[in-house]
């Protein structure tokens, strides 16, 4: 059952990145949420419109959680949750049209199951679940090498690294380089494929779910950095990073 | 002549690109420069022996910088001078195998004159020089929209962030987002198209000669945030930036 979900949901992923192509060509609205920092386009509503829908298709008994909220109201990881982030990385869509991604992520019973990160403008999807193995379109990707934090390029946003959050400056002064693209799904791909050694942003639900799935099964950490568990249903600082990397910078975190 | 030149330079860029995606499916040698945040790498060496060679033929009478040292020893401006990086953003390159670039530049007399950046996974040539208009590939690129530094995204280093060189946070702090994408070549190329309102960074000549006839043909503002005026053949911490945004941001730097 859950092979016939996922290659339910691949299809849909590709028709989604379809959808937002096309979108792309025209006129959208660009909307402020809390800031000008933090948009809404007509595009990421539309995509999330399709998205839930579809999904109540594929997989009737379950309940989802949206970024633009035309998911459904959910306060337990009880039985099939998903959770969708239809335009990942609005402000790069905006300002770049590219470094943006669609994103969504099935928990069942609370567990990290399957997981999908589309590369819009490259055409690349990711995607696998827990024991399936993690796949760029049909590439088997392999476990990154296990690097350590001074032998890795990281990312971590403005607003930590500018307000030295947890004093992690000092982690960035450690790793080779910093990298900063606007993403979550960019830089999660960024990590999944040894391009980056670690990844630390501060992530909502939906910026996180398909990640964790995928990086997950590659063996990678996966921590929350404040508290001794990730919480699925809200937001968290949250490492992602090759297994030395993030026992690296546990290590310098303060 | 001049325009035959253009046209030599263009097909050397693809064939060093070309060169380029072949030894980098092989194992290269890395070795450090300076620090293990330096890196040359043997394909660097090779393509700058190709293109100081080529350049040779290209224009018989000039005279080559070039990051590796296979050039001229030059001290002045006179005439023809060729500004070579065989490959900018060595790091990425080594860590990514993606978001690097190869780039030279035409300086006649000390006038910027000729520019070309390879973005060399996408396979884009940025290309044109002084009246020439500015192309990606075959197409004509615009001036940017003339942003202001709040309606735009920036570049800065993680160096310049960390240790607020200039005050410059405030200025990220008013821009919509920073972004770090650790190679000059595609940063620029990120201002030329637009992605980018504002890129401040430390430049060697050979990360600023080919972006700059670029950035200046297209009316984007590049200007030196220490010294009076850009100096050729030395290092500047240089904005690159639309009018607005550089004005913006120059008004806050301190």
């Amino acid at each position: 059952m859950l092979e016939q979900i996922d290659q339910q949901a691949q299809r849909l992923m590709w028709e989604v990145r379809q959808q937002t192509l096309q979108l792309m060509t025209k006129k959208f609205n660009v909307a402020e949420k809390t800031s000008a920092r933090d948009l809404v386009t007509t595009v990421d509503k539309q995509n999330e419109k399709m998205i839930d829908e579809r999904l109540k298709t594929i997989d009737p008994a379950c309940r989802i959680v949206s970024e633009e909220g035309f998911g459904d109201q959910v306060d337990d990881l009880k039985g099939h949750v998903w959770i969708v982030d239809p335009i990942d990385g609005t402000m790069n869509f905006v300002m770049q049209k590219r470094n943006f991604a669609i994103m969504m992520g099935l928990y069942v019973d609370g567990q990290p199951t399957l997981g999908y990160i589309m590369d819009v403008v490259e055409g690349t999807l990711y995607h696998g679940g827990k024991g399936m193995g993690v796949f760029a379109n049909q590439q088997r990707l392999h476990t990154p090498e296990n690097k350590s934090l001074a032998d890795s390029l990281m990312v971590m946003n403005g607003y930590l690294t500018m307000n030295n959050v947890h004093g992690l400056q000092k982690a960035a002064r450690k790793a080779r380089g910093l990298r900063m693209y606007g993403s979550a799904g960019i830089e999660m791909i960024y990590v999944l494929t040894g391009c980056l050694g670690a990844y630390v942003s501060h992530l909502h639900p939906w910026d996180l779910a398909a990640g964790r799935v995928l990086a997950e099964e590659l063996g990678l950490v996966v921590k929350s950095i404040d508290d001794d568990h990730l919480n699925v249903l809200s937001s968290n600082l949250v490492l992602v990073a090759t297994k030395q990397a993030g026992q690296d910078l546990l290590t310098i975190a303060e």
